[in-house]
Parts: structure tokens; C-alpha cells; sequence
């Protein structure tokens, strides 16, 4: 079997209504979670920035480079505050110009009389750019390059990610186990260190403490592209709690 | 009276959890807001990195230059992926060291024969930081140049901001108002361009569609520091929505 290569990806949120604190985001978990489960694509960055052009243009060419991929989420609507595809135009140095088919697919769907301008609007992307269908509101994503936008509420989102799948190279699907413990971190401090000494940078460890039902405990992460490799680790974990008469229980994940 | 000037912040989440959709960000939403309210400071830019010593290292070297302030949350804690402290040390070329009042306030809240080394580690700080005091579990925060270092855990990170305030400088305060309409962005983006165009950078207008209780509408956001503007340009959309019959409603914000 061929080991398949890791493949990595930033997410960049583009509108003042995340960062203002005026809109709780929703995309991130969303997006990073369906990357990893359908295209073991693993998210190594996220940004969140204003409606700024230059600010846009600027992250776009930095994260294209550094990444294998972009997505963008926010600013491809109808209105003036809508900057994403013309500021990827300008990040990529090509022309932001109507794009045939999506300008096919609109018209279409509003009706000759009912396309005006902002509308219109929703048809210009980057020169060279291929569509990402959306099945709930017509106006389509884009990808160009390396970089795909989507747009930034997330029903419609959801209900287009399906339709990037075609356009991503695929990798190996990072697994995760999750132990809860009834106890605090600073009991387990120094075994869990020795335990991610010897799996080294196979399987990630991580610990998150929670209060919950009135209970203190840690959630132990166990992350890993192989899974029998996280089986080892959390036994080894298990073991110790058994030794320490930590008590083990289950939570959803 | 004197104008206040602009200070703005950068928020840099450090964690796995958030990065891989495991855990959904909370504490984006409320900074944004507490330091908007409090003390008229503007988050620009949001990142959110993993727990890599490399990576923490360059976004703090990158944004401290960038921005007035940079709040980290999370990897303050006793075990081994909490690497927060540590790393911006070596960011500032900072000797990574025990802090005395750190050492103190911890050894007393857990006790000398409790004070093992998972938590006497969260007594180690970049020398020279000043502290945030914990209300909730004692670990404090702490405040090193312009950088200030917070817990992920929501709920305590809520319980400390308080003390943060004294080592901020305040700012102008962005004021917003929300105008609520049942009608679709395109029917409006041509007006809205208008009124953009008219206020120019001293209000932003955001646009923002929603689908909610079965009904389509779009959200109208005024942003500036100056409230009198703020009013006068949603005087101008709520005079064209009359004109064109398009209904306004109330929504919680």
C-alpha cells in the first residue's frame, strides 16, 4: 500500500462581522472537520480578517504559498462590501471579469428582467477560474489556483462543500481518540509527557480540561494518520490511570 | 475634547482543539467584543495556530510588530503541548524562568506537598512579565511588551480579562446599529453603494444575509466611532426602504 502524503490547508475568513464579535463563527470547525474526514486534508492555519482589500490580497498571496490550499469563506455576495473575488484577482495579478457560465447560471436563475447589476455582480471572478456549484442559492464559489471561496453563511456552505471535492488532491486522514478522566491536569502532567516522548511525532497529545455537569476533568486527545499507533498510546494512558485509580469515562465526543 | 485615537489588537488562538474542529472557538466572539466595549481597542486580525513552538514563535514575532496589542489564549496549563510561555520567551529572546509572585500565589493555592512540577510550571514565564490575576483556578496570565497571554478554557479566560485593563491603553470606542430588512441583498446593494460611497471611511456598512424562522432578510450593519454618522446614514437606508416599501423589523442584535 502507498503511504499517502500529508496535505495541509488554511482557512481565511474574510468580514468584519466575525471579527467585530457581532457574528459567532461557525465555518471553521465546520470546514476543518469535513476537510479531515472526506480528503484527509489537515487545517494548519486559520485567519479571520476585515473587508480590506489590500489586507485580502496581502494573506491570499502569503497562504497560497505556504499552503496547499485556501479557502476563503465571506465576501462574494451582491453587494459593495463583497471584495473576495476581485482582491484574489489582484493577489493573483489577473483580470476580475465576468465569468460565462456562472453569469449562464444566474441569469437563469433570477430571470432576464430580475438580474441587475449586483446580481450581476455575483458573476465576476478571477480571469481563469473554474466554478464551485452551489445547490441552494445558485451564485456559484470559485476556485483559482490553489485557492477556493466559498461563501460565508454556513447553510449554503455546507451544502456546496460536496462540489470542491473534485478540485482537492487527497491525504492521509488524521484519526482521533479521546479519553476523558475524572481528574486535573497537573496529576497526569508528567506520565502524559512521557507517553508523547515515545510516540514522538506520531501521535499528537493533547490535554483540555472541562468543567461540565458540575464535574472537573481533562479530555486526552490522541491524534495520529495511524490509528494503531493512537490504540498504543491511549492504552498506555489507560494503564496508568488504572495503576493511579484515576477514574475513566465516556462523554460524546 | 479630545479625539481618542485608534488602538487595535490581533487575537492569536494556540491550540490543536480549535485547529482540528474538536472544539468550537468561543472566545474570538467575546475578546472582540469585552476589549470593543471596554476599552475602544479594534481587533484587525485573527489567527488561529497550532501548538508548535516554530509557528507560535513567528506569529508572535509578526503580529507584536503589527499590531498595538496581541492577546494569546491558550497553553498556559501544566502539561506538555502547553507551550505558549516558553515560546513567546524565545520570540523576544527572553530568558524562560520562574516568575516569584507566580511561584508564590500557586504554591499557596495548591499547597507545598500539591505543588508538584506540572504546576509549578505554570509559575515559568519570559523574565520581565508582569501578571493577569486568576480569580477562578489562581494560574495567573501575564503581559510581556505588548503581548498578554490568556487561558483557552472560556469561562476562566471570561473571569481574568478584568484584570488585563490596567495595562491597556483605550481607544476609540466603534459604535454599531443594526437595521433589519425583509427583502434580498441585491435589491439594495446599489443603494447601499450610495450610502457607503456618501459616509466613506467614517462608516462601515455591512451587508448580511440571513434565513431565520422561514424568513429571508438581510441585515444592514453601521459601524463607526462616531454615533451621530452612524444615525445619519441609517436615516438614509430606512428613507429608501420607505420609498420602496421594503419593511423593516426588529431583531435581536
Amino acid at each position: 500500500m502507498m503511504k499517502k502524503k500529508k496535505v495541509n490547508a488554511a482557512i481565511l475568513i474574510i468580514g468584519n462581522e466575525i471579527l467585530s464579535g457581532r457574528t459567532q463563527d461557525k465555518n471553521i470547525a465546520f470546514l476543518s472537520n469535513w476537510l479531515n474526514l472526506n480528503c484527509g486534508i489537515t487545517v494548519l492555519e486559520v485567519r479571520i480578517i476585515p473587508d480590506v482589500e489590500k489586507t485580502i490580497v496581502e494573506n491570499i498571496r502569503t497562504l497560497s504559498k505556504k499552503f496547499n490550499y485556501v479557502f476563503t469563506t465571506g465576501g462574494i455576495g451582491p453587494t459593495h462590501d463583497d471584495i473576495t473575488a476581485k482582491s484574489i484577482s489582484k493577489a493573483f495579478n489577473v483580470k476580475y471579469e465576468f465569468h460565462n457560465e456562472a453569469f449562464r447560471i444566474l441569469e437563469k436563475y433570477y430571470g432576464k428582467k430580475k438580474f441587475n447589476d449586483g446580481r450581476k455582480k455575483m458573476a465576476k471572478m478571477p480571469r481563469g477560474a473554474k466554478l464551485i456549484y452551489n445547490p441552494s442559492s445558485a451564485a456559484p464559489g470559485f476556485i483559482i489556483k490553489n485557492v477556493l471561496s466559498l461563501p460565508g453563511v454556513p447553510s449554503i456552505l455546507n451544502s456546496m462543500i460536496e462540489n470542491s471535492k473534485r478540485y482537492l488532491k487527497k491525504g492521509s486522514k488524521t484519526y482521533s481518540k479521546t479519553l476523558n478522566l475524572y481528574t486535573v491536569e497537573s496529576s497526569i502532567s508528567a506520565e502524559l509527557e512521557n507517553i508523547q516522548k515515545k510516540y514522538k511525532k506520531f501521535v499528537d497529545i493533547g490535554s483540555y480540561p472541562f468543567f461540565r455537569l458540575g464535574k472537573i476533568g481533562v479530555s486526552i486527545v490522541f491524534r495520529s494518520s495511524i490509528i494503531t499507533l493512537i490504540n498504543k498510546a491511549q492504552k498506555d494512558l489507560k494503564d496508568y490511570t488504572k495503576k493511579r485509580k484515576i477514574k475513566v469515562f465516556n462523554l460524546p465526543n
